[in-house]
């Protein structure tokens, strides 16, 4: 209704319609590497906020922006905002105002959107006996973190498609209908997957096995190590969902015609959090994932 | 619908409400000097947001909060989450989501209001033959920053009186329905009066006369320096507004009657910037205010 320029911009919800409202900030050295293109920043702020609509099965509305800087450098300006842009295209979300201040590099995103009322999936609805299912491979933007910070060397076509999965990370807005339609609790996997189907289990008071050898683990390194990547490696932004069993054959054949590849990982249980290594099995109730004030 | 704990939040918009949405950050050194107490830190960054809210007339809805910091201070949060929280129930906004990082000091807020709708109060509205209203005392906000970097000395009385202004600042949410009903066009006085009055002008393509004597600056100072203050001085969250001539005695009639004091400070002409001293007219077209960006 009314765009940048004033104190502050106007929004019509559309009726039958619910608000769904996150906020995500990214800090230069916390959440990108220094040697960050304006570009990738500028894209990468704005999709990991559509991300988190997504995991809600909501459908991108609006966003504001909050930028700090050091300087007004019109450099850094113009790569951010051709990023930004081509995201805010990309997911179809308009920015509708925000605003620019001085201070140590840091972007402050608060994305909106709409789901038909009562629609929305939370991370509260798995239950006993639900499939756990991920979006697609993970672990390949943690290996572009190490790679960009220089603490591990891949070969030329894998550094590129691993940087490329953690500066070009792609929501998936691809999969708000099936979300919307199927399933019980969903998460994007932001912080790891171990950590993030942790807080499925935490906030439905559940339990889980994972199955580790099912998991489409990014397949850069052996075993051992792309596992760990997998795991606990964040900034995927694959989306962990479960459903009920009964509509699994259903949903992986609406799934496929839509040419989306889901992936069964594991099964909600009553308590416990599990995971099947082979013949064995590991614990992973004390398990801790990426730590914002960590080391 | 649904608060803290999931990727976002859920809100349901009422019925023939539209949303006005804002955004601002506050960061150390830039926004507060380094010596704000952590509970004024927390009052004021949710205080600034509804203050936006307030110029266009729209009643508080929800807030998100971002919060960056050096390391998790258990403290400085504890501080901030009181003041907070007493702004929050003190403008009845409930937070609905967030995120904490790490990293140098700042908030982000993204505030919600509702307004019937259509009836917003937008920067577009002046006319010209409207009488420019402003709703307190400005200036002091600004002597409370000198004050606390101990730029200058202001009695005991002064310094309490000046450096609340600045650190708890007052959105004036008891201005809404007059908004609503009688303003063509309001801002809130955050860069200095003549910068915001000029944000008025340039988007409704008109220009006005100040009068300088009637406005109530805060007296503290011999007359050259509170004004100085008063007119360019931000920070102080007073709302200037336009109304019709004819409507004039009546919106200070019923301002009287909820026991509110308007300052008329001048007249909305066709073009041009000026300001009356006295005998004297002032050109204040190429006034520059407070730049986020500037020295």
């Amino acid at each position: 209704v009314l765009g940048i320029g004033d104190d502050a911009a106007v929004m019509a919800v559309p009726k039958g319609q619910q608000l769904v409202v996150t906020m995500d900030t990214l800090v230069a050295g916390r959440h990108f590497p220094g040697n960050t293109l304006p570009e990738d920043i500028g894209y990468k702020s704005l999709a990991v906020n559509v991300s988190d609509l997504v995991a809600m099965a909501a459908t991108p509305f609006y966003f504001l922006l909050s930028i700090t800087m050091p300087n007004a450098d019109e450099d850094f300006l113009r790569g951010f905002s051709q990023g930004l842009f081509e995201a805010a295209n990309e997911f179809a979300i308009p920015l509708v105002g925000g605003d620019t201040c001085k201070g140590p590099l840091s972007i402050s995103i608060q994305a909106s959107g709409l789901v038909d009322e009562g629609r929305f999936v939370t991370r509260r609805g798995a239950k006993p006996g639900d499939k756990i299912m991920l979006s697609g491979v993970v672990g390949a933007a943690a290996l572009g973190l190490d790679s960009m910070q220089t603490k591990l060397r891949l070969n030329a076509s894998q550094q590129a498609f691993c940087e490329n999965a953690l500066n070009r990370p792609q929501p998936r807005v691809d999969l708000i209908e099936l979300l919307k339609k199927y399933a019980h609790s969903a998460i994007d996997i932001s912080d790891g997957l171990i950590a993030d189907i942790g807080h499925i289990l935490q906030q439905s008071a559940v339990g889980a096995i994972l199955d580790k050898y099912k998991i489409p683990a990014y397949e850069a390194l052996a075993d051992y190590q792309r596992y760990d990547y997998a795991l606990n490696g964040g900034d995927d932004y694959q989306v962990a969902f479960t459903v009920a069993p009964d509509i699994f054959a259903e949903l992986l054949q609406v799934a496929q015609q839509s040419g989306i590849t889901l992936y069964e990982i594991g099964e909600i249980t009553d308590s416990g959090y599990l995971m099947k290594e082979g013949a064995t099995m590991r614990d992973l109730a004390n398990f801790r994932g990426f730590d914002h004030f960590g080391s």
